[in-house]
């Protein structure tokens, strides 16, 4: 068996998603996916057995971004910091969009796949607001017996992942940190 | 030119978008159109000139739920009344997402798309929405100078939507009507 080496590995990796996030899961071919990261059809299919294998390979061992919880000394100004963080980064952020687009319809049919983007994207976020959550608790912010945990991923992600199909254009840092304010703040905070 | 019946044109319609929302906007192909809904490629392109063409024709003109928006007497029951008719109506919600789904990341390529899906899906669940928020902010359970009006309609379908592919599962009853209670309410009602 053909062994590729990590920075190979890395780079394959990289070329599956970009191609994904780009054409959509259902429409990227294993035919394509040789092509562009200049690999043969029968070395892919060796390595992972199919389309799906592959993807899911990628998307757990893509890098996410590992950056420490906000910790500014309020609830809100840690989550607007989080919306700052996106802002800064419009282009991962607009990447990791246009891939959860591409995925969406995809993990319908495959809960494998939706597994591995859970994992991949959205632990991380779920981890960061559980934090900042956590020390908004022990501050008194939120009532210790709140129970939106579950709800609050959802509600954090949805301006990002949703403005473009309601509105028809990226959400802009208005918009974002308003939400924040507006639907966000009200739902968490003790009245 | 070969003029359909507006019999024929519906079920033509019906059964690109039940396409759509199953293999994704980009994976379905004019052949594929052409084999499932009985017609030659030569008909549709002289009728449509293009997939794209074709589906945002459908989109438009597939019927939407026409239901009045729910008048309860207060805005939480009128909102948990919106989520029972989503509820009741499963297949029929279901079957939108499967085609929003289906064309999130089509809409990114084809402003047109987007548009159409905006018209098709949206408007209702927007209009139904403005007029709960009318009736409330008359009641004065909203704030006559509440400034999310825009970010109602994302905060109200974002559990439909986003649920599956945060949570692995479709919502239920009890996911959705707490998703009233702990973020839209907050967010809305006058403290």
């Amino acid at each position: 068996m053909t062994r590729l080496t990590a920075d190979r590995l890395d780079e394959l990796h990289r070329g599956v998603l970009m191609l994904v996030a780009e054409h959509g899961y259902e429409k990227v071919t294993m035919d394509r996916i040789a092509e562009v990261t200049r690999s043969s059809k029968a070395t892919l299919y060796r390595q992972w057995g199919s389309k799906l294998d592959l993807v899911v390979d990628a998307l757990g061992s893509s890098a996410s971004i590992d950056e420490e919880p906000p910790d500014t000394g309020t609830l809100g100004t840690d989550l607007h910091e989080l919306v700052d963080r996106g802002l800064r980064n419009r282009a991962q952020m607009s990447y990791q969009n246009d891939l959860i687009a591409a995925l969406m319809h995809a993990v319908k049919a495959s809960p494998e796949l939706g597994a591995a983007l859970r994992e991949q994207i959205l632990a991380s976020i779920r981890s960061t607001l559980g934090s900042v959550l956590d020390r908004a608790t022990d501050r008194g912010e939120v009532d210790a017996d709140w129970t939106g945990r579950e709800h609050l991923v959802t509600a954090f992600i949805a301006p990002f992942v949703l403005h473009d199909l309601v509105s028809g254009t990226e959400p802009d840092a208005d918009f974002l940190h308003s939400w924040v304010d507006i639907v966000l703040l009200p739902a968490l905070t003790v009245r």
